[in-house]
């Protein structure tokens, strides 16, 4: 029987691991999600499919370009493309059900047809927590969103990261303020200012045809540094006398002081004056995320304050604060940089070999094991035992037991560490203190 | 401003769950898992969108008719129906990076644009675990697999369950050997004995044109009940000279040999002759698995064994033996039947309410919380305290701790048990015994 083969693969722009990589994902998806948690974030999970009516409310070039959407019999279908957009339909549909402040967490894949490029992915997890009021929203949440941050990335085994924190209100004040009016020009030319340097900023400045006491003025605030009370002092001393502009500095100023109150190390938060974060959605606080020793990889997690969550779907006001890591992306960096490696192809910490063809044993022996809580499995194919060795070697898994007549007679096993390679004779509760070290 | 609202809303037959449902459906979905992993299955993540060239490889009717398929740009794609064509491409495809036995599961969405029905789903999960041998496989794998299904049930809460378990190979030898030709016409009708009865089947064989005496076979045949041994016993009787029938019954009896071995209760497996699980794919042991107190519901959990995976894309022969558990559909179905219940609308542990204006005290306590690995939100909203506690009573978040003038000059803190509306007076490290209970 010949059958005609197609042979395997996958689309452009999707991702697949192996299992020691796809294991490795999961411990940082477990990780995110139990940080997620621990802050009191209620999981939802929306449907990959939505009305395209739905996803597509608000417009817009990019998505309505990028999006996936076809038809099936009468309906006219989408996948998602963010968890925002599904946040905001839930929020307005079941909105009598939930309870207010709305904390949420979604971590799932999204879909955007990008054009195919390194690094991109078509299909890609976010894990995004939002913070949802009715009607208003503490200033405190703003605060809050750092810290889970910070928390999350330790968790991930970083040290070295930076919370760039800014607010749009002083943004807007401060433009406002100089009587800019292409201010979104002129926001996106400042948003470069780490690729191409203060000299090209300013000659495209003056491109805009900005007065060049403007300029000067801009210049000299995207410069103010220091440590953030001292940012907060020079925003101060700048003495604008614009609403909007007083409101996002004293919105700054109680962030940073109930970020501290989080015990959140100022060596990992910063006022950032330079973060944009896009240039609508967001209306108040607004977070990047750097790794300290790898600026290339850009933000790994960013966010903000927004005033009004779902205005397409409802005329309740919903402001909310909230984040999103792409980890597909971020997990693709991190692989490309060797900033993580593999733990090993198999969650197993056990591997049962048995040395003649009497199983039983062994299976009473692997239940023991799991009954205790350590993965177990059993080498059940009858070949030679160096290829059951092997098996176990390049799985990873860490301990090897050997069950033979001599060990069934006398329930003493030979507990072997595929690492070190030293054998120990030991006893099933010798075995159990050794492996769960 | 005023928005044109698009009413909010999801598609027919999209399962979409409240908070209290998704933190059930979740931790369900948690035990699956905790379950596979603990029998090292190694977890795999295959693409939503595949090539359509890929998932219709075999072609098919149903698969055809239901699939979701579009273009996007010059791609022909789909999304993917199950995780069983996902997995036999990743095997084909990543062959030469895999070991084997390749212990494998998978967790995800499936998709299947099926006619609209009461508790049939689009979009649903599906959890499953495969076994997959190079060239071959241990039958004793076969027996392992129940005994992932009674863990994972038994974790799942039930007790009194029944996983059914036959094999094809006595089925089509016992028929082969009554030169039966229309076989599947005759296993198709006795499939359907539990719903129509020993007499409509009889009719039914009749219009079939089988012979008298073989009827009579036939309906001895799936007479045959007992003990597990008593089973076998019958099935040895027959005596039946066709070689398929004497090797599916050598397989069956090792694999009830070590099922038991495993230490599966006798009570919650089972020899089954009418089980016959589709009609083709299956070549070995089948299961299927019914709750005792719901038959109606169903099997909740099938599978079997297979010779050959990846026939479409690999000459390599791959045997296997797994099972899939459509969480979505059951998740419907037990909620429907009030099997399970909400056990809360939040994750939360202790909610902190701070009773004045002072917030910094309430983040502390709560970052000692958290450090014990405690799920504790702060109420940062400035409201009434009726208000605070009512946010706690409808999240069914079970302490609330008061946070006062007093209390931050002394230490000691209010703790209140929601549920039984007891008060305690108590210092951080009481309140942690207490909890953590």
């Amino acid at each position: 029987m010949d059958n005609q083969i197609v042979k395997p693969s996958i689309l452009p722009g999707f991702m697949e691991l192996l299992p020691s990589d796809q294991i490795l994902f999961n411990k940082m998806l477990d990780t995110i999600r139990s940080n997620y948690e621990k802050y009191g974030f209620i999981p939802i999970d929306t449907p990959v499919i939505e009305k395209s009516e739905i996803l597509l409310a608000k417009g817009g070039g990019e998505t309505e370009k990028q999006i996936y959407r076809f038809n099936k019999g009468d309906s006219d279908l989408s996948l998602r493309f963010d968890l925002t957009v599904p946040l905001a339909r839930y929020v307005s549909q079941h909105f009598s059900d939930l309870n207010f402040p709305f904390r949420r967490y979604q971590i799932g894949k999204v879909f955007r047809g990008e054009r195919n490029q390194k690094g991109r992915f078509r299909e890609f997890y976010q894990c995004d927590i939002d913070i949802i009021g009715n009607g208003k929203l503490s200033i405190i949440n703003d605060a809050e969103i750092p810290t889970i941050i910070y928390s999350t990335f330790k968790g991930l085994g970083f040290d070295s990261f930076t919370i760039h924190i800014n607010n749009r209100k002083i943004l807007n004040g401060f433009y406002d303020a100089l009587n800019i009016e292409n201010k979104i020009d002129v926001l996106r030319t400042v948003d470069k200012l780490d690729k191409i340097g203060f000299e090209i900023v300013k000659e495209e400045l003056v491109k805009l045809e900005i007065a060049g006491e403007a300029i000067d003025r801009i210049l000299y605030f995207i410069k103010i540094d220091g440590s953030n009370e001292e940012i907060l002092k020079q925003l101060l001393e700048l003495n604008i006398q614009n609403a909007m502009f007083l409101e996002g500095l004293d919105e700054l100023t109680k962030v940073v002081h109930y970020i501290d109150c989080f015990e959140v190390p100022s060596k990992n938060y910063k006022i950032d004056l330079k973060v944009a974060r896009g240039l609508d959605y967001y209306t108040g606080t607004i977070y990047e995320t750097t790794l300290d020793d790898y600026p290339k990889i850009g933000s790994v997690c960013s966010g903000g304050r927004y005033d009004n969550l779902a205005q397409y779907y409802t005329n309740q006001k919903l402001p909310g604060v909230g984040i999103s890591i792409g980890l597909t992306r971020l997990f693709y960096q991190l692989r490309e940089a060797n900033i993580i490696s593999s733990i090993g192809s198999s969650l197993t910490q056990i591997l049962i070999v048995p040395l003649d063809t009497d199983i039983d044993y062994s299976i009473k022996l692997a239940s023991a094991l799991r009954a205790k809580n350590i993965i177990t499995e059993v080498y059940f194919e009858v070949t030679k035992t160096v290829k059951k060795l092997n098996y176990s070697d390049k799985l990873g898994i860490p301990y090897v037991i050997f069950v033979g007549t001599e060990e069934i007679a006398t329930n003493v096993f030979t507990l072997k560490d595929m690492k070190s390679g030293e054998q120990l004779k030991l006893s099933l509760n010798e075995i159990l203190v050794k492996v769960g070290e």
